[in-house]
């Protein structure tokens, strides 16, 4: 047995309550090193009357097997240990190591334990997330509603994007847009950056409480909140708290009066007078026209939590995506989740964080995170095609195994953003990946994301390219791949085991992906092949009739399915139980 | 190269801010598996500035080594991943996992991260404790000061402690004693519970606001911490917020008036009317005269953050012990910290938890806890001898590297407590293994923490007959052992390197454990004998000539210390620098 394989720890993803019942244990081995897990569990102050259960295995990546058990403790404590069984050998695995035997006497230092299940501690995530299929909006690249309200020396829309010109985008346009939206399926958007600010994304703000001119006022946001909720569409803002606009008040205040001012705290400022280049305070990257907000300063806290709190009661808006999320003090973004699950207990609290975000995702911070790590993977197998079924898989799994399952459930799935070249510049050009890559998007774990354009088949490089304006000449969209796209949001929308079953990946289909999401009512299953070669299938199945929701057929079968997916193609099947 | 034992995860015990300045890295590899380990680390802004270090080996564990280094990232980000170098092998190992090399394009996706040093989040713990010697008291069983204030019924003075009879000791019978204390070294105190209770162990609060009267009142506690802090002895006391007393007006209220009485969420009532056998609420384990507090109702809260905030402010004492802990919300444990660092900065939180704590030390909640995994390791080794010396290390090594340095810095070390036998009892009333373990414990990093009478010899099974009234005859002291504590308690207190150096063992010294302890002034060398034969030392130093601290002699060394320690002995030897 590979010991130094094993990896437990409580009070992560290893050990986590799901809900007031329930307690999630897993274990980490080294691949295949397992034939069987036991866990023992049982209440410390009735030892006594411990049991056994087998733990399933949820899933591998690369090296590792990982083993899971769902317990629920009747007096809210869990005390437990594992017994490890190999092909030829047996160990208890306690919190002190490996052992043949356990001494009586010492069992209640050999535990591992989740001591209390505090209902207070419980990571509760916005439940509406798990319905949604979000739609993120560059709004000074998406229409331009209002052409009273642009900017001087506004561009031509359909010019190319540079770091500082503009399009005339705006809000007003978003509202004029909304039936496009909702024929697309979307039940919610993400907007970057609306507050006053003299750049086009915004992402410098010079007044957090007021909506840019350029792109309205407070009416025309709350009309455009006002009609999303109409249609059933949520509203996410944009955070960007790490740092502010070098034009604030604040900031210029500081600018003019140094020590004196009383903003000088609000900011890091290593000496004044303050210069440019390079900048002698902290910023945003190295950027000087973002000073870094210092979040620690209880004024700063007071007033970004404000305007947190502001937009949500005046503008009803539903959740807030997190600038810069993991450079912001965690104990800002405990208050933050305070303030703002108490104005809007199932607002959503979504952070910009490309990497394992554990530390902020265990309950008392963020419900999700931007899912990037699943970005990279689909990108590597959908567009770049260097990873091999099997690899894709486990790296799936691994992004997947890095969180707790409610996190899963409500990740934000993307395959590109503001942020990311487009996935079809990625993939060159090549909307067949774009249309499995998004398939699996559709149907995953979490609520995906679509960034404005690529369901027509926007193109587009880094930043600035992958922030062209929205084409709104339907003869130069890519209707198929649109058709593709209000299919899949649709049999999504439609298929609560989409988007609330349980995710299990089908093994032994070779070269074609297959997964199952399962509810009690529901079994849908997911093909994708993303192989150069027609492949056939053969699986054994519980239903006898599976309904096909992209061809709109059925298939009759004998707990046996047979089909061929043609290279570049992809199948959903429902079985009604 | 066993890549399933190779780990590292970001904002854990493996990578944490030290202070303001300085982030720790470690990474966990198969023991022996790695030749060199090298950081690659930078701003990830900058990152074309890369630098890299060579990690150095920390220490070792049964399985695994440990490998660290510290950096002073000039912006506060680090960015960073691992060069792994085996014998034959050479691999990249970042948050995606092993490669042999990275593509530059990637390289923002493969970083591990510490985002952003931000001062808020970093784990300040109590200054204080670095150099505290801390002595537990049982106040029922220490000393009876006060003869007019006690229990009906009491005993006699040293006849067989029972589960609920009473001595007569308290607040006073401290008083009294300081000298005492004084005389040994000892310069802080944790009190068992001293508020009103009909218990002896008073672990079943009735009244959080008031002294029991069998200890003495609000005075003789405002007296009780002057008289210390005039001798600069701290006072911790227990907090016991778990649960209440059965007879608390509280729960009363709540067993008379059921949903009408206020106090009804104050607790988790299955039923109503209460029913005791078995009780129909939750309580501590299943006492049911420790009826459970809902610690998540913000009355009780508000009420328990008043108890801590009161006595600190009232009678000015130094910290809180916090009962059962980790049964206790960490949302709870969150707002305690707030209240009492606010009340006084250097208060000292130490929770008791017997098991792994890490959710509770990471900077959020507690400064320390009650350290039962080096007790459990220090019964093996000195009082059960069913470990060789490498064993003793690699499971000291262990309980180490669980936590942060700082944590470890201000552990409260003990050998025995309350709640447990005594350790003369478990080593079978060998004092010599108490001495040596003791050697340890007031030698190593932490808090050591004496529990009252071991330092005379007193013996005691499991509760209550741990809790025997303490001997104040003489001629029943074992004076050598006294007189051994005294001498150590000492040598610690005059002797920076023992509270505030930094901790390595010496290898190669076969049945021999020895370490040094360091600052930049002073290097102390701990040998400790714990097997059955004498030992002849030879040791490679940097100093010509120690100082034998016990035996206060000089010798004299020319770089190669030469020294025989018989068995059951020890030897401290300081090098001025």
């Amino acid at each position: 047995m590979n010991f130094q394989g094993i990896y437990h720890r409580p009070k992560s993803n290893y050990c986590y309550a799901y809900d007031k019942d329930t307690v999630h244990i897993r274990l980490r081995a080294s691949k295949g090193d397992l034939e069987n897990v036991i866990l023992v569990y049982g209440d410390k102050y009735i030892w006594s009357q411990n049991r056994e259960i087998e733990m399933k295995l949820e899933c591998s990546d690369k090296y590792f097997d990982y083993f899971i058990a769902e317990i629920k403790p009747p007096y809210r404590r869990l005390a437990y240990y594992f017994i490890l069984e190999g092909k030829s050998e047996r160990y208890y695995y306690t919190e002190w190591g490996f052992f043949d035997e356990i001494d009586k006497d010492e069992v209640y230092m050999h535990f591992f334990e989740y001591p209390f299940l505090n209902k207070i501690d419980i990571h509760k995530v916005s439940e509406w997330v798990k319905d949604a299929v979000f739609y993120q909006i560059f709004p000074e690249r998406f229409y331009n509603g209002d052409k009273f309200n642009d900017p001087k020396g506004v561009e031509k829309w359909g010019e190319a994007p540079k770091s500082d010109n503009f399009f005339g985008g705006d809000l007003k346009g978003i509202i004029d847009k909304l039936d496009y939206l909702t024929d697309l399926g979307i039940n919610a958007i993400y907007l970057t950056p609306i507050f006053e600010s003299y750049s086009n994304h915004k992402y410098n703000t010079k007044d957090y409480m007021k909506i840019d001119p350029h792109f309205g006022d407070l009416n025309t946001m709350k009309e455009l909140v006002q009609k999303c909720h109409e249609r059933g569409i949520k509203v996410v803002l944009d955070a960007v708290f790490n740092h502010i606009g070098y034009y604030s008040a604040q900031f210029q205040d500081v600018v003019k009066k140094g020590k004196k001012s009383p903003y000088y705290d609000w900011f890091y400022i290593r000496e004044w007078p303050i210069e440019t280049d390079p900048p002698n305070y902290y910023t945003f990257a190295f950027a000087p026209y973002m000073p870094k907000l210092n979040t620690e300063n209880p004024e700063v806290k007071e007033y970004l939590l404000n305007v947190a709190k502001y937009w949500i009661e005046e503008a009803d808006i539903d959740g807030w995506r997190l600038d810069v999320a993991n450079e912001i003090d965690h104990s800002f973004w405990r208050e933050f989740r305070k303030v703002v699950k108490k104005t809007k207990s199932d607002a959503y609290i979504v952070g910009e964080i490309w990497h394992d975000s554990l530390p902020w995702l265990l309950g008392d911070q963020f419900d999700a995170v931007m899912n990037y790590p699943f970005t990279r993977v689909c990108i590597q197998y959908f567009a770049h095609r260097n990873l091999n079924n099997k690899e894709f898989k486990e790296l799936i799994n691994e992004t997947q195994i890095r969180n707790t399952q409610q996190v899963n459930e409500v990740m934000l799935n993307l395959l590109d953003s503001h942020d990311t070249s487009r996935f079809l510049y990625k993939a060159k050009g090549d909307k067949e990946s774009l249309k499995l890559a998004s398939v699996f998007q559709l149907t995953y774990l979490g609520a995906p994301c679509i960034y404005y354009g690529t369901e027509i088949g926007m193109n587009g490089g880094d930043d600035p390219d992958c922030r062209r304006t929205m084409e709104w000449n339907e003869d130069k969209w890519n209707k198929d791949l649109l058709n593709h796209y209000k299919r899949l949001i649709k049999i999504r929308n439609e298929h609560e085991a989409l988007r609330r079953g349980n995710f299990k990946w089908i093994e032994g289909l070779d070269d074609v992906v297959g997964f199952v999401r399962e509810t009690d009512k529901e079994e849908i299953i997911v093909l994708i092949n993303n192989s150069n070669q027609d492949k056939e299938i053969q699986l054994k199945v519980n239903g006898t009739e599976y309904i096909d929701l992209v061809k709109d057929k059925k298939i009759n079968c004998d707990r046996v399915l047979k089909t061929t997916i043609t290279k570049g193609n992809f199948e959903i099947l429902l079985n009604i139980k």
